[in-house]
């Protein structure tokens, strides 16, 4: 076949010897790229494998500093590829060029890897902790090689050969196998060929950074079952989650998992008697932003059945009506998406607005709005929290704020969760019933404001209960926190001083703050 | 029945309305104590869980203090109680009352309880951070009703009523739910007699500290996969383990799991030639502690084969076969300890010395000696790596150092790995090639000390990666990070300031280490 796009296999660009391959179209033409992709096969994932492992064994003790200017180099990199990179991605994704992906995706994706650097170079992740009277010191380590799977949404930010995943595994000291989207694999490739540049001018070794596109999903979860792979990341579909966490799980591997989430917004009836108009414009604002296509988009809205909440919903409705649909990720994404909203509609949700496909090859679809009662939701919690990937929401209106705490209680975990109250304090009762409940279901509460839009911040958290992730202790999300992902915790017990890992040493030249005998500390330790 | 003893039912000691009922031995005698205690059915485990389910909502935004007092002078308590509790334990066990459990675990067990007080007075578990500029605020929180069950080998330190998973779990501000060991039923129940009077005290929710004796399998993980259960803890058998492990994992919820270990020890040649005899006395001692029921026994030793190596496999079977057997924790881990020891004969190990159960009703078996040649240990890695919980261990005798390092590259996780190495540094080149692969196989890596001893300390993990454990970013052991495991990740996002946990609020009067803006402090935040 001509055209086969060769994989990045222990350092080095190479022929797949696989017959099978996939291809790439654009969304808003529906034309397909001519370039082929090969689907893996278990020959060529198995070198992989051994390549990383290899490659762990080499990296294992160098400095965080090594993975940190890799980091910031590639960072570079990409910034100096950005009109390229965007418009290579906008021609696979349909997302705008110039202001989603060059003004902003790329940016906050090489923020990441620098932040990421900085989270190596400082090694704030580790927690180092040391016992001088016991001579016991520990802090968190690299784990071992990583197989990253990045979503549809993000060609950057999530991409696992540059998005927050990446970043972090590296951070942490860890070989990379990344298995790119669907979706974006010229985007992804013409990132991995920057990555492996970078890697060859800062002598990495060969099998720390490699690139499949895809595999058959028996050999992708036999990978995961290998036990030279240690760790692994994943955000995407529930279906497929599921599947790649019982394997990791069967071998007690720690994988992060992000698996869809429909961020529960609580409209409490003071907030909409005081700013309903205010509150339309935010909504809508945020559930028409990148055509829905968010781990946070608000698809699940509870209003207390009354006249403001009406005119919120009407208000809503309307905005909708007058929104132009947007190009979707895909023709399939937004077929999916239509299928979502049939099955709720099935299941009795009451179409108040859009509902259809839009005419063409450009893989647009309506917005769309869906309205049940609380009793209905009650009567089918399962069905109705069913994330539907896109510009949509479901309306639950609720007899009064008891069954609005009821549901509260029985949702199932979440990413976000958002309450808005008024400003006068009339909310107030209801809002501190409330929030206990959905504060512990959720990885992050919000007070009167939409979940899209994850600021990459320290106090950040991207993760939540199950099944929104796989363990509410992570984030996908900020530094340091997001790299512990990636991690071991290792412990040193007697260890002779010269053996010590450089940041479990009496002398702190980084000032690295360490929790020496139970205090915070930048300085060196003094023994006697 | 007569004598059937109560359950701690939502704070009241309550009858059980079960028909079944087991009951407890002497291991020092055979005698069986006349208490019945019941075999729970699912509708007292129902009402448990919905009365730990309502304690969380009472108590999910109350201060670190309140539990931090209640741990304090429930240690008082059973410190004032240290003799009577020492002697039931002893009766149960057949551990020394004076020196193992009066003077030294009991001691362990207060002080645990104490550490975690402190931890939940200081919040030194919840790592607050805050992002002043972005509004976002997270940290670590309580995650909701946690079910405890201990092993048999510490019927206090590790008990589901006293020991470390009680005292973190509850320092995190969970309910909790303790089922206890059938070994030491009647320590168990005294203990919660404290525990629930101390609770009264305190004013405590009813539900917050319960006590179940046993129940079904089936209903257990029933239980565990009831959606009131938030996360649990578990150190026992690897088959129970999985299982429980298998449960949680199908709803995402944490679960911190010991499974057993056989803590690998590897005695580099140079060590040998250098202080043989003195390494017969550490491994002897630290091999025989206790009957040899510790997680960290000493259960496999890697000796290159050479005349170094034999003087000490021969000094070690002295010692064994001079030592007097012990009563072990019950007749029937006695016998499950010589089947393990027949197993692993059957696959081809040879019996050194040892290997006989001690006529009696005393529960003795021989310290037992065993060994196997390195090309036999690679033929049958797994069978080779199955626990024998007692004085027991296999040496491994390899051809050579490269074998050593070949072995060690493939071996199971496990909670220790040992090296000792000569000090005049002969063993250097060795050592730092086998460092790295012990290293990331354990949790706590060792040099030159046996791995028996598990120091309360901050900087300790005693955890490690599978089948060790369950997650290899967790320890059981240590404060502030074992307070974690009974943790999800909270974030706040525009919250209104009033509406914070106190622990986030720009005030910090407690003087909290807080991750403010990436720097470490504890000041007040002064926000213009």
């Amino acid at each position: 076949m001509s055209n086969v796009q060769p994989i990045l296999l222990n350092g080095t660009w190479t022929a797949s010897s696989s017959a099978q391959s996939i291809q790439v179209s654009n969304p808003a033409t529906g034309e397909t790229f001519p370039e082929h992709f090969p689907v893996s096969n278990w020959d060529e994932i198995d070198r992989a494998l051994q390549a990383a492992h290899e490659a762990f064994l080499t990296v294992v003790n160098w400095p965080g500093e090594r993975f940190a200017a890799y980091l910031e180099d590639y960072a570079l990199a990409l910034d100096a590829h950005k009109e390229t990179l965007a418009q290579i991605a906008h021609s696979e994704t349909g997302l705008p060029a110039p202001t989603r992906l060059a003004g902003n995706e790329i940016p906050r994706t090489t923020n990441q890897l620098r932040q990421a650097a900085q989270a190596a170079r400082q090694s704030s992740w580790r927690i180092p902790t040391i016992d001088t009277k016991n001579k016991i010191r520990s802090m968190y380590q690299s784990i071992g090689p990583a197989v990253l799977m990045g979503p549809n949404n993000f060609p950057f930010a999530y991409n696992s050969i540059s998005g927050g995943d990446f970043a972090t595994a590296l951070a942490a000291g860890n070989p990379v196998i990344a298995k790119a989207h669907p979706l974006h694999l010229r985007t992804t490739l013409e990132m991995a060929k920057l990555a492996q540049e970078v890697a060859l001018k800062h002598k990495l070794p060969a099998g720390l950074i490699q690139l499949l596109y895809h595999m058959s999903p028996e050999d992708g979860l036999k990978m995961l079952e290998d036990p030279r792979v240690k760790v692994a990341a994943f955000t995407g579909s529930r279906t497929a989650g599921l599947k790649i966490k019982h394997a990791c799980d069967k071998h007690g591997k720690p994988v992060f998992l992000e698996m869809s989430s429909v961020n529960p917004v609580y409209m409490l009836p003071g907030a909409l008697t005081e700013r309903g108009p205010e509150l339309v414009e935010e909504f809508a604002g945020s559930c028409l932003l990148g055509a829905g296509q968010f781990c946070t988009n608000p698809g699940l809205v509870f209003l207390v059945d009354n006249p403001s909440s009406q005119a919120f919903l009407q208000g809503v409705a309307e905005k909708f009506s007058a929104a132009q649909p947007q190009i979707m990720l895909s023709t399939q994404g937004r077929d999916s998406f239509h299928q979502s909203l049939k099955f709720l509609q099935k299941e009795g949700a009451q179409l108040v607005v859009g509902g259809a496909v839009v005419d063409g090859h450009d893989s647009k679809h309506q917005p769309t709005l869906l309205k049940v009662t609380g009793d209905q939701f009650l009567s089918k919690m399962t069905q109705f929290q069913e994330e539907a990937f896109g510009s949509s929401s479901l309306f639950v209106i609720v007899k009064d704020v008891a069954q609005m705490i009821v549901i509260a209680g029985q949702l199932q975990g979440n990413l976000t969760g958002s309450l808005y109250s008024s400003r006068d304090g009339s909310d107030d009762e209801i809002y501190n019933r409330l929030a206990p409940l959905v504060n512990r279901n959720v990885g992050r509460l919000l007070n009167d404001k939409m979940p899209t839009g994850v600021a990459v911040s320290s106090a950040m958290n991207h993760g939540g209960p199950f099944p929104a992730t796989g363990h509410p202790g992570f984030t996908a999300v900020g530094m340091p926190a997001s790299v512990r992902r990636f991690s071991m915790l290792c412990c040193y017990d007697n260890v002779r001083p010269e053996r010590l890992p450089v940041e479990l040493q009496d002398k702190n030249p980084g000032g690295i703050p360490r929790f020496v005998d139970d205090q915070w500390t930048t300085n060196d330790i003094v023994t006697n």
